[in-house]
């Protein structure tokens, strides 16, 4: 299973109690930035595994990524970088 | 001060952890439908004042309210009927 979960732009809190949730029960969580990503897993006392994804490195790992997903692995897409990516689109 | 806090639909947990915190806060709880509010805030063990404020109330309490505000009071409006919303505005 597969869960897009968006995550707070500006304000930690601005995150819904169900993303935690699903944060908690997942296997695996990627992320865009593993540091960013780290200080919200950290508020919210998250201990998971991280791996990196993102338009550096996704056509790289996604064949493994599918792979685990098939076999019945829990991945939570974490999305963590809003104006980054806002700005990489006006270029 | 006066709080909109936009409340979840479907699932009692598409809320963030802020609008809890301010709901945790404040003096009184304006609640379009006290009853499905009064669910949200027992999920959460929120006990707080909750009045009712919808479109047949507004124009007699809002002077009230106003006072209230201008006096220091912390309030925050919980919208919470969604569809129902979206129902009048197609009448």
């Amino acid at each position: 299973m597969l869960y897009l979960v968006p995550s707070p732009i500006g304000n930690l809190a601005d995150i819904t109690y169900r993303a935690v949730e699903v944060l908690k029960q997942v296997d695996l969580i990627l992320a865009e930035d593993t540091r960013t990503t780290g200080v919200l897993l950290n508020k919210y006392q998250i201990q998971k595994p991280i791996s990196p994804y993102h338009q550096h490195n996704e056509h790289k790992v996604v064949h493994h990524l599918v792979e685990q997903l098939g076999n019945g692995k829990r991945i939570a897409l974490l999305t963590d970088a809003g104006p980054e990516d806002l700005c990489e689109r006006n270029e």
